[in-house]
């Protein structure tokens, strides 16, 4: 039986339909948060095989598999390549509703031009059709990238990553860009295990750090060598935003460690709290956009996290609240006027709307959505929650300023979740003209569409 | 392009239409919360043009015109009434899903009878026929109001507000009556800026203050005064319900304040918490209801705060939670048999569940519904809104009790947002209807929309 | 006018009638959680009227006749039988959307044959039908359980509750098994008045209680007991969940209240903390399925409580959160390699997404869906509910490990509950399947849809 997915995928009416194929469809992408190793890009090579490309190192797969009971030796473990693909496809196959029974249908249709509907019957004739594509064609990074019609890509890098990668890549003719946001979150840290040596890799690159001030000074000697590169965004990711205290406090707190003492929890979130506000200050500065991510609760398992390592499907949403915090932040910088323009990731689908309502208290002509709500990511990068977060957001702010889809990605092949979005944004829209909640003017809700899907990134991230 | 707005606007059915068109729509409106100068209602002047009716004053408004980027001098600055007429046009002209967009041209239709459609090329013709219309037509307080067929407004106010105004409004034989609604708020908020000449005019009006029971003495007497003009409703408006201390320790906190002192926020909280529950006792023995808000954040934006005061558009919802102090607040009320008919607006919709679950356990036959929950509100007081409030509500209350909309609003063209809730109850019974999943006796649901748009808040606030 | 309940009600497309009725329908029910009193079913008696078998002790009924406003002599006082059923069927009759105002006319259906729709009007007419039909048949737990199809009934008993009961039920050939889930709330509710008596009661069946460690074998001893009659499941009630305290702290905590002192609230909380996780570390080494119930705030209402006692429709939907305790919880458990089988039932919808996908961190493939998220459940035990807890599991687990519906009801007319889940189960994946947003192959989907109806639960509880 050929797969479920039709040309109308998501699409409930002809105005939709009209919108996505005249819109939408074609217009090309701009990733402004993945974390696809650059290197991985700049070395283009061949994949093996289906496995490698598509289910190594994807958590969000293995973890639809543990929630179907399949043992952990099919996921992570020793069994073959072909069968961990099987057992993945046999898990599938009545994942019904959930984002990845979408997801995979549409990466196998895209990329190796498979109908087949993925279940446990069809596994094997699927491995067999997919690695035959491989074999027959030059499956690479590259080739993946350009087939999607990318045309920036704003990769995550930790401030002392080696930045030569990116030149290298700018040398190689590819038809897109691959540009570092800065990343601050292992200077940030305080509390994880080596942190001395992180800021040692610090030092290394820039000068010696004996206090907070020597520390902002050498976080922006880096900023400037990506900027270097063509930097223009920045990442800081925590559970919640932390009060903001005084230079001298987090001084206190760095000097402490530096001396090999552990710090407090309060002691941690003291230096994570000047540390988001002395960043921001410094994003600020420089015209840096800063995509602020809050509301994960990170590696719950601590079996499975000496098992396997960060970033393999151990991870929840966390309910710590930063609301409060997060006012008193954004108005501090801005009392400064130095509040950057700032994209609000939140993973708590719960606080949308009180997000939402506080950016809009620190919107300015710097730019059109100055304060964004980012788009629904992580857990909710499904189709529930992209259509809440659409419904929230038309409700409380102005849809036209928003910047659009990310991946938000380890994997090449998560490109089609941006046409996943462009069809539940025309579906979205299509709908409420069709219901005659809206202007029946195709042309210009067709050009918000665009900006939505492409050109509202390009301004924001200034890349014109 | 005329506008998108037909006659079936929000009804998706037959059933819908004929419950709108054949229950809803001509039932008068009884306006339970608004914040209209009943000065500007007194006076009744004629406008000068679309903006100062429209525009001026509106923070919703401004705030939408911020997160699309408009200057600040557009919105509350310098620039002329038309330019900044203009710059809203524009705005609005793309903010799908938005709230505003569909209130603003409801309101053009209804109150100027323009049809264009709002949008940045219609922008100057939009302005030119209304300025026409107003020229043509003597647009008044008294105008709008009348042709809005409401019959009842409960104006806010404080309780040193001169009442003179309201009975001067009697005497000038409007078809509808203002009366105003017991607010204490600015004697409640211990902690603001210039608190002591708030007692101070309350004191001119009544008594010395030098304990918490005088106070109580002193707002007894307002009450009555506002009783005298027709008073049977009450607002308080606290970010969260406070717990219940005892009135030593209110009185400690008044006296420390008007001996000069500056109270903590502890402090704060023990005022407010005792004066929530001691006005709540009072407005008990009165059979005053009470309309209780929580949940708002306000006055995120220092610098905006200092440039254009309170209420301009910089506040947002809170996530401060109070469901076991509410708990708590009125089991002790409940306990004295001293607990009034209250209204609880929340405007955090993610605790929809939990304030519908805890009042129904307060209720009795002293009223039907005598706990309410009341309508989507503020921010939430869009198509989304209204209809998770609806889906909530019905989950767990009991609709018929239902005490309906209010406008909330500072602005004489608002009337339409009871269209629109009226639209929207329609439609979920009406499309309940057409799916089976309620009675087809059209006469019983016909009876109980009635009740809601308009004889359930008559008979709540006692009107007859 | 007879009732608006057509044979399609809730299905709203072919699909999901052929599902229903092809796959759903005729599944028989496995109750895994409720609170029936096995000794009615032991005695089998028949009812004497409508109001017995339908109205009294349902609280869920009493509540929603209290939100109308009706008198509390009509409910739980003095009026007669026939006054109070009256009472329910008028304020049922305009209660749209309300869960009762489809279960109640559901049941009316299922048991007594009756197809008037319930109103003020046919109140009387509904009392001599009902009525006329328990005098010509012979209406008994038995025959209600077993006109249901019903073959498993987890009853939930106390630690001492008097297990004979089901050794004599299991003599009877009844066509159903009744087993207790063996359930400890009142041995861990340390705080509430008169515990020690329960302590006692426990002692009295076991050994003398002089320590926590005393106190888990006294548990296990009749742990044991209930294996001994089938148990294979426990339940868990706490408003959150608590940290994880040392055995030396809980037994502080019990050997204080042994010598008649009064916890406070934080050494109730160890002890409930600390109970919570060594039972959960019982359960597994029994293989005993632990179903985990939090967010209930209970007793609101003190002076109906002192009228009327517990369970009488006072409580309401807490918000204490518990996600990272219960994060710390299920991490020390599994640590131990000691986490049973789980199933949370969680109250406050807004917290769906953060547990989810948190106990997506705790799957292994000990069994499919080892760690369940519960089905929608008491306050949101409607059609609103349960269609968001799809969407949220679906969302962000796997569909096809879920062990669905349960009635968590005192009342013998409930099993229509599980009809109305499995309604809704097929018009979600009806839907999906026409809309072409999942395979087309029915007898996959069926598949599915029966496992989730009944052999996954069976699994699961390993009753075979």
């Amino acid at each position: 039986m050929s797969t479920y997915i039709k040309d109308n995928f998501l699409l409930t009416n002809k105005t939709a339909e009209k919108l996505y194929f005249g819109y939408a469809k074609d217009m090309p992408i701009f990733d402004y948060h993945c974390h696809l190793p650059e290197k991985q890009i700049l070395e283009n090579k061949t994949f093996n095989d289906v496995y490698e490309v598509w289910l190594a190192g994807d958590h969000y797969k293995w973890r639809l598999m543990r929630n179907y009971g399949v043992n952990e030796e099919y996921i992570t473990g020793n069994k073959s390549n072909k069968e961990k693909f099987i057992a993945y496809c046999t898990a599938l196959g009545t994942a019904f509703g959930n984002p990845l029974y979408h997801w995979s249908q549409v990466e196998l249709k895209e990329f190796f031009n498979c109908e087949l509907e993925i279940n446990a019957e069809n596994a094997e004739l699927i491995w067999d059709w997919c690695n035959e594509y491989i074999r027959l064609n030059n499956v690479t990074p590259q080739r993946l990238i350009e087939q999607s019609n990318v045309t920036h890509i704003f990769t995550t890098n930790e401030v002392f990553d080696d930045l030569s990668t990116f030149t290298k890549i700018a040398e190689k003719g590819y038809k897109f860009k691959v540009i570092p946001a800065f990343r601050g979150d292992k200077i940030m840290n305080v509390d994880a295990v080596g942190y001395c040596d992180q800021l040692a890799k610090l030092e290394a690159l820039t000068q010696p750090i004996n206090s907070i001030d020597d520390l902002m000074t050498a976080l922006e000697t880096r900023l400037q060598a990506f900027i270097a590169v063509g930097t223009t965004a920045s990442d800081i990711s925590v559970e919640r935003v932390y009060p903001v205290p005084t230079a001298d406090e987090a001084n206190a707190v760095l000097c402490k460690v530096k001396a090999g003492g552990v710090p407090t929890e309060t002691e941690a979130e003291i230096f994570k709290g000047y540390l988001t506000y002395a960043l921001m200050k410094m994003y600020a500065r420089y015209n840096i956009s800063t995509e602020l991510h809050v509301g994960a609760m990170r590696n719950n398992n601590t079996q499975m996290l000496k098992k396997l390592g960060l970033d393999t499907g151990y991870d929840s949403i966390s309910d710590e609240n930063s609301i409060k915090t997060m006012s008193r932040l954004f108005d501090k910088l801005n009392d400064e006027n130095l509040l950057p323009k700032t994209i609000v990731f939140n993973l708590n689908p719960k606080m949308n709307a009180e997000i939402m309502t506080l950016i809009g208290a620190f919107q300015s002509d710097e730019a059109r959505g100055k304060m964004q709500y980012g788009p629904a990511w992580w857990f909710l990068d499904n189709k529930v929650g992209m259509e809440k977060h659409l419904l929230d957001l038309t409700a409380t702010g102005h849809i036209a300023a928003f910047v659009g889809m990310l991946t938000d990605s380890r994997s090449l092949l998560s490109y089609p979740r941006h046409h996943y979005f462009r069809r539940i944004l025309c579906n979205y829209l299509g709908s409420m003209m069709e219901k005659g909640e809206m202007t029946q003017n195709e042309a210009l809700v067709g050009k918000v569409v665009q900006d939505i899907c492409y050109h509202n990134s390009i301004a924001y991230f200034r890349m014109k």
